[in-house]
């Protein structure tokens, strides 16, 4: 089911009314802005398949809504266990869907037949809760690190459309447009976007989100990036992360690895923006990343036009690594890590280590 | 006017028939293979503008061309003053139109009314017999340089379809796939092919020649460069090259100083190829290289495909600098410099020099 119905306030891709999760159908993006409205498991696994709701911590949240609606509508464990299992199938390489049904399902079997509802849905809101100050945690540390940085490039889409909150890299370019904008209008940011191919994230979501905010942003062509830099362009490069190894190595978005060289070649700061929940402490080092190689056609066409002969091979990595040592500052909701190490990114860990004790 | 006629033995954009230039309309491919049959300066100054042919050296060849079968079909100073200036108009930025041109002009106004005909078809012939001969010296002494290379990265599109012979850095993969092939048929090369946007001349070109030719082609999009020669995906890097400075500091395809970083961090070699027709001891360095600045509409869309919101600014620049102290070694049909430096590159013009006094 469809509507119309645009999100009131601040940007957001999804949206709870207490009963039905709305999510803003990024397939769709940036030609139609469409609301799909879920109401269970079967319909929300179905949207985060088909790529309608995309981002780690913005599948990990939907999720959640979608198991809480699964459990409200039929209150017993036999749905409890067949929601956790479609949801969890949906995309089964994404950690934060996992982890966030599993936090769900754990609540649920922890309450009475009498409450598990109202259970299960505070469990998803307090998810949704969290990953917003997660969100604008890393949005204020961020701005803090970059304070008088107007320029700022990056790559594939790190906001709204990929967490609860603001995003992440892109919270910071938010977060950095607010103070501008409030000491002196004039003195905006202005964004530089990565088109990032294969599937256009920059062209197709960055370039929207930047658009509804009235953030000065132009697109150019992943390979323009380094010559741009070294022509100056450019005072920053921040980018989110999909993985971070406990030695500070980063796997990101394809094409990330050589933003990182050419703006240490150009001098300019190269910072990595994502929640604490990004680092995993048992990959030792970005050696023990596996690089997850995707459909050929996203590279043999761009949004269904073929663009080269349908019997080419082709190699489509999603991710790459930067090691740690090009990356000049990791910026978390716990605060930032600079230089990027095993110890600080440890140090980063240890408050979340504290309290489990 | 165009036929399907397919040319015959090696690869070619072009052939001359003694009458007719047949031109491979570059604007189909992959997707459709049609040649037009070109009879005067008007309909190869059109061919030319719109992009149906393209590669500076191939370029200078067809209007050399177009100019003999114009001064054929009208042999008197009129006609040669007019279809010069057609097709020196037809893009204005390529210098080596004008030099094309400008050689069989000056042959014409030498030659009298009897000869003048003759003359200009010989012109046109003996400029397509230097390109051919300078892409074929290229090819072999790069493949001297890279012996031993089977797994070769490359962007754009440097092969037939863009010089008079088999091209600069494709007509290098091409000869050391033949000596591969000589030497062992399960040792043959493999080319690493970025996509090259905006305009896609990886996708749609090089793959293209690469498939005629039976040579194993990956495609790649540009931004996966970096990371895949990080991990070991090829042996070297050869590109072409649009204009080198008097220091060795190159211009060329956007996206090409990024795979030289990269190459630099993989210990791999980063070659460049072209005719010493592309030195231009006029520019000292890489500074001095005015960077054109293309249609946003090239960035915007893919083959015609929007990606992205019609409102958004664009950079579109077409090429970027790579710093001599990048480019491993510098491959000309007169050898080739290494390490690139100004003296390196004023000993490849020096026989030059010597053969004017």
């Amino acid at each position: 089911m469809s509507t119309g119905a645009p999100p009131a306030g601040r940007p957001v891709a999804l949206r709870w009314d207490g009963r039905t999760l709305h999510l803003l159908d990024q397939t769709l993006l940036p030609f139609r802005e469409e609301w799909l409205a879920l109401t269970g498991a079967a319909d929300t696994a179905a949207a985060i398949r088909r790529l309608a709701v995309r981002g780690a911590p913005l599948i990990g949240v939907a999720a959640a809504y979608g198991l809480a609606m699964e459990v409200a509508a039929q209150p017993g464990l036999g749905a409890l266990e067949r929601g956790a299992e479609v949801l969890r199938d949906a995309r089964p390489t994404a950690v934060n869907l996992a982890h966030a049904v599993d936090r769900v399902h754990a609540a649920c079997l922890a309450s009475g037949p009498a409450t598990i509802a109202g259970v299960a849905r505070g469990t998803a809101q307090g998810l949704h809760a969290e990953e917003d100050a997660a969100s604008a945690a890393i949005a204020e540390a961020g701005a803090d690190r970059l304070a008088g940085a107007r320029r700022i490039l990056t790559i594939c889409n790190t906001g709204a459309l990929a967490t609860g909150g603001e995003g992440s890299a892109l919270a910071v370019i938010r977060a950095l447009h607010r103070r501008a904008a409030g000491a002196d209008d004039t003195a905006a940011v202005e964004v530089l976007a990565c088109e990032t191919r294969p599937l256009l994230q920059g062209a197709r979501l960055t370039v929207w989100e930047l658009d509804r905010a009235g953030i000065p942003c132009t697109l150019i062509a992943d390979g323009a990036a380094a010559g741009l830099l070294a022509r100056g362009a450019a005072d920053a490069v921040i980018v989110g992360c999909d993985r971070v190894a406990a030695n500070g190595d980063v796997a990101n978005k394809v094409g990330t690895y050589g933003l990182a060289l050419a703006a240490r070649e150009a001098g300019v700061p190269f910072l990595v923006a994502g929640p604490t929940s990004t680092i995993d402490p048992a990959t030792p080092d970005g050696a023990a990343i596996e690089i997850e190689e995707r459909d050929p056609d996203e590279v043999r066409q761009v949004l269904g036009t073929p663009i080269t002969l349908g019997r080419v091979a082709v190699r489509n990595p999603a991710f790459d690594v930067t090691p740690a040592a090009l990356v000049t500052a990791l910026v978390t909701e716990r605060g930032v890590a600079e230089p990027v190490d095993r110890a600080a990114v440890a140090q980063l860990l240890a408050p979340a280590l504290d309290v489990r004790r």
